[in-house]
Order: C-alpha cells, then sequence, then structure tokens
C-alpha cells in the first residue's frame, strides 16, 4: 500500500516520504551523506570520478556512526557511495567496498551499458548482497535494457530539470516516470523502486513525484544550500541568489571544456547556472581563447569569481530558483517531509470529492 | 479546499480535477474542443496563425451547441479559443469574438508582453467580461510580469515537456510550477489559477500537477490520439508508435525552417518526434537542399511521410510514449480523471502513514 516499502525495508532508519541525497562530485562528502542518513534520509557520498579520497571519507562516516546512533542502522555504513562509472576501474572501487561496506552504491555513466552487469555483480559478490545497486537511468530505452541485465535494487530516474551531469536530451520526470513504471510493469519488474530526480527541491515536487509513481525521491540541488555541503561560498551564494530555474540554468558542454574535464561519454552534458563564460560562448559559437583566459582569471578571485558576473562553473538544477536559504541538512530534511505530507494530505481531501 | 474551485465556477458544467485541450493549430477544431467541454472539460478551438476559418468552426460548435445539451453551461460558447498572438490582428479577433463569445482566450507567443495588456483589455470589453483570459507562459519571469500587467484569469504554466511550439529554453512543471506559485503568492496574486502543461498525458501527470500547486491541466498530445481531432493517419500513427518520449522528441527549428513557418519570435521553438529531416539536419549541421527536397517529396506522399523512416513533421510532447491508442474524447477524459482520481486515492492512504 505504502509505495515506500522495498526502500523502508532496505533501509529500515529512513522515513516516509523517502529522500535521498544525491552524490555530487567533491560537494557530497561524509559530512552531508551522514547528516542526511542521520535525519532520516540516505546520504550519497560522492566517490566522483577519483577515488584517491574515497577511504578517508569512509572512515570519517565510519567515525561518525560510532559516535552517533542512527536508530535502526545496521553494523555498517548507513550511507550509499556513488560512481561515476566510465571514470572508475571497478577493482580499485572494489577494494574499497571490501573494506568499508556502504548501504548501497549508486552507478551512473558508463561507456556502456553493459559495463554495469559486472559492477553490479562484483559489488554483490564483496559485499554478500549488503550493498544494494542502484543505477541511474535518463530514457526508457536504458531503464528496460539495464533492469533486464542488472536487476538493480533501485532504479534512479533522472529528468532533464536535473543539475550537474545527465543526458543532454531527455524528458522531465512528469512524463519519463510514468513510461518507465509501465515498461518495468511490461517486464514484472515493478517490484524495482523507482526514485525520482531532476528538479525536486522541495515538498511539492515530492509529492508529485509519488504521484508520478516514484517510490522515494533524490534531491542534489537543495543541498547545496545545505550547511554540511562541502561547497565554495561563491557558488553556495549563486545558488541561493537564482531565480526563474528554467530561464536561468542551461544544459551545455561549456562547462566541462573550461574546466578541462575529459571523458564524459557524448550523450552527456550538464546543467549550471548561466554565468559569462556561457554567454560569451553563446556569442561567439565557440569558446575564445579570451574566454578562457577570463575564466582562468575568475577561478583565482576564489568566491568573487561566481556571482552576477561571474564566470566560474556552478552546476545546479531547474529547482534552484526555489532555494533561498542555507540551512542543515536535518531542517532541510524535516522541512520537505512535513511540505510533502501537507500537500498529500490536502489532495486527498479534495480527493474526497472527485 | 478543493483546488479547482475558480475554475468550475467560470466553467460550471466542468468536472474535477479539470482538464482543458490544447488549441493545438490546424488539428483541434470545432469537434475536439466540443467534445472535451461535453465531456466536462474545456475544448480550445486553435485559431493559430490564420483567423479566415475560425468564425466557420465557431458556427459549428454553435450548431453543435444548439443540438446537444451540456448541463450548466450558459448560453454562450462553452468553449475557448486560442490565438498565437505575434501573427493575429487584434482587431479581426474582436471581430470574430464581438459575434460568437467564446467562454476563454488562451493568448499565446506575442512579439512582446506588453501586446497582451491590450488584447486583454479589448476581449474583455467586447464579451463584457464573459470571456476569461487564459495567457501562457514558460518562466517565472514573464509569469509575474504578466500577472502585474494583465491580471489574467488564468495562467496556462507550459514546461519544457510540450510538444509543438513553446520557448526553446525552460524548466519542467516539476520545478516552474512550484517557482511560479510562490511568485504568485509573493504578488498576492495566488488566486489567479495556475493551469499545467508540458508533458501530461495521462492520470498520474494530473495528480502530479495537482500535487505541484496547479488548478487543473492541459493535455495537448494525448488528443493527438482522439477520434475527433482533424489529424492525417500518418501523424497520428506516428505518436503511436513511438515510445521513449524524452528520447524520441526533441526541441528543434529544423521543423519551422522545413515547413516554411516564419515569423516564431526567436525565443521559441517546437518539440516533434525525431524523424529524418532532423537527422539530416543534424548530421550537416544545417538543413541542406537535398533535405529540403526529399521533405517535398515525403509532403507528396500523404500518410506515408510519416513513419519509421519518415520526413513530415508530427509536433508532439514527451508524454507521447504513454499515448497508444486512439480514442474518443470523452473516453480519454473519463480515463484521465479516474486515473488521478485513484492515484490521488492511492496517495492518501499512503499519506495517513506519514
Amino acid at each position: 500500500m505504502i509505495p515506500t516499502t522495498p526502500l523502508k525495508t532496505a533501509y529500515p532508519w529512513t522515513r516516509t516520504p523517502f529522500i535521498a541525497s544525491a552524490p555530487m562530485r567533491l560537494i557530497a562528502l561524509a559530512p552531508l551523506a551522514y547528516a542526511v542518513s542521520l535525519a532520516g534520509g540516505l546520504g550519497f557520498l560522492a566517490a566522483g570520478t577519483d577515488l584517491n579520497d574515497l577511504k578517508r571519507q569512509l572512515q570519517i562516516v565510519t567515525d561518525l556512526v560510532a559516535q552517533t546512533h542512527l536508530p535502526g542502522s545496521s553494523s555498517d555504513l548507513p550511507i550509499g557511495i556513488g560512481f561515476i562509472n566510465w571514470a572508475v576501474d571497478l577493482e580499485i572501487a572494489l577494494e574499497t567496498l571490501r573494506e568499508y561496506i556502504p548501504a548501497a552504491v549508486w552507478l551512473f555513466a558508463p561507456r556502456k551499458n553493459e559495463d554495469l552487469v559486472e559492477w553490479t555483480k562484483k559489488i554483490r559478490e564483496v559485499s554478500k548482497g549488503k550493498t544494494k545497486i542502484w543505477i541511474q537511468i535518463g530514457t526508457v530505452t536504458d531503464a528496460i535494457e539495464i533492469a533486464r541485465s542488472c536487476h538493480p535494487d533501485v532504479l534512479v530516474v533522472q529528468g532533464a530539470d536535473a543539475g550537474g551531469h545527465g543526458l543532454a536530451q531527455g524528458a522531465g520526470i512528469v512524463s519519463l516516470l510514468p513510461e518507465v513504471a509501465d515498461g518495468m510493469r511490461g517486464m514484472e519488474m515493478e517490484s524495482i523502486p523507482l526514485v525520482a530526480a531532476g528538479g525536486i527541491t522541495e515538498g511539492r515536487g515530492v509529492a508529485a513525484a509519488l504521484a508520478l509513481g516514484a517510490g522515494g525521491v533524490v534531491m542534489g540541488t537543495r543541498f547545496l544550500a545545505s550547511k554540511e555541503a562541502d561547497i565554495a561560498k561563491g557558488y553556495q551564494y549563486d545558488v541561493l541568489r537564482t531565480r526563474d530555474g528554467g530561464k536561468s540554468t542551461i544544459r551545455t558542454g561549456v562547462y566541462d571544456i573550461l574546466r578541462g574535464t575529459k571523458g564524459w561519454p557524448d550523450r552527456y552534458n550538464g546543467r549550471g547556472i548561466i554565468n559569462q563564460s556561457y554567454l560569451d560562448a553563446q556569442k561567439h559559437g565557440r569558446i575564445t581563447d579570451e574566454n578562457k583566459k577570463l575564466y582562468e582569471e575568475a577561478l583565482q578571485k576564489g568566491d568573487q569569481g561566481w556571482g552576477e558576473n561571474g564566470r566560474v562553473t556552478a552546476y545546479a538544477g531547474c529547482g534552484v530558483g526555489l532555494v533561498k536559504e542555507v540551512k542543515y541538512a536535518k531542517e532541510i530534511m524535516d522541512e520537505v517531509r512535513q511540505d510533502a505530507a501537507d500537500v498529500l494530505s490536502k489532495l486527498s481531501r479534495a480527493t474526497s470529492n472527485l
């Protein structure tokens, strides 16, 4: 009856509606991941593309677990780890996952979908099934192919409104989630929970995701404005000041080029706040040397490199316009859950008149 | 308590949840518009860019009204008319609106937002307020500016998943709708109902839109597969066969160019099903003469011009993957309302556990 049951079973300390925090590269580290789990969600630590710091982060979580009491969590780490698959060596990841067993891994952006089969199999082996496999998809085609080949424990269904990297072309969750749900039902795999991502920053979005068939949601952009995020003040202020998320952000490859990020498979790009670097690239139809130079200079300015006339990248999703205040992760979680419950309760009163 | 109240008051024959059909140019004519209203919604007739046929269409609706009994409708026409503002002369529109008074007009895509002020004022004058003003927006900025200058009766909040013409850049309704709602509340204009459009083709999308703060929804793509739509069989079959809406459709200006459609303000383009014309344009980075020639040849093929290897435009939204069967408008309306009610009822049972 309650759509979150499978997630609640896997993560007994979590509350309803189920909320996870996204493994945002360089930003979602041990403090944020653990704070989200401690607040009744599932926090993801970003391993991202570089595993050098991962063990240290996991040791911080291990120490936090020892200091605090997370009701209902088993002895293993009550957080997840997000990997950007194309950039990471499976054997190196496995070595860490043998030592620190997380409650989930989140796999995203393999060079080809088949690569995920071995990742799934090996991680299940080393964790003896304790680490649940989350796989992020952005199309119905990928959802069906991956469900068939990997039998993931959770599918993260990411819509086009998401911030940071995702498919360059795709639908928002309003269309994507129901079609994925129907696809899963057609394969008799509807028991795999769908977790919605992309554009959700508050209670209304959570309630909408549940209506669309999600068993839970992921928020990324909302946690950029959390006290536990490892984020530059300039970047965080960009998130707070930006309004009209669909108008103020853009999916583009420009920021990857300026940042020197290489290796993303062709079909991905990233959504970030529109800045002078992007506008210059648009104006000239390419990234000029002048643009690169100004970007490098902006980087040297620290927090001043962001802002109204800034040039430094601030990845964020379309929901950024709804994020207005930096709060503790626990405050965010409590508020979003309460708002979602209020919306659903209000709708249920309206429903009784249908 | 029930979010649809203002709409129900304005259109007393409508049922809850409130559903309107979009004024799809050349497709949403008298039969579809009236069928939707007769089924308890608000059907929009597309005046589009050419008013030559409008009076004839309105006379058909007038005759249908005389033949059928629409419970609760007043003597004026229980349908709406959609205008594409940049293309239409206000005086010519007013001449028609004096003679046939519709329950609503839907204004979309002015050359500049200020143009809507006169449209709003004049239409209210000629209809003595009987014709309610719906204005479509796709950003929070436009919503605020237009609410302030025009005080519309309804704001149509269109997300990026919508089919056909809309803003080239924007958010899906998951982010856009809550931010517009907050913007209206900030201006103490939250009494203006927000009607959600873009990616909604079935009950889950309707329930989600209500959760996001909408008082009702608009569906376009779903009605492409209605028996009353004035649509080529080839186009309609394209809608039925297409799956994975986010992957199979694209926002582009290519189809306008091939069709010879000129005049859309720069910030608009159209979402359609990806076809060979689009793929050729992508491959060459421009529209070649060969592409144009093949397009013209495809047009000559009639229904065979669409399909797997087709070249003729099929505008459709990301929800197209959920549309699988041609039905009467009444069947669509009954089904979507029932599914939405079921989703809300299921969620309300889950809510009681929150």
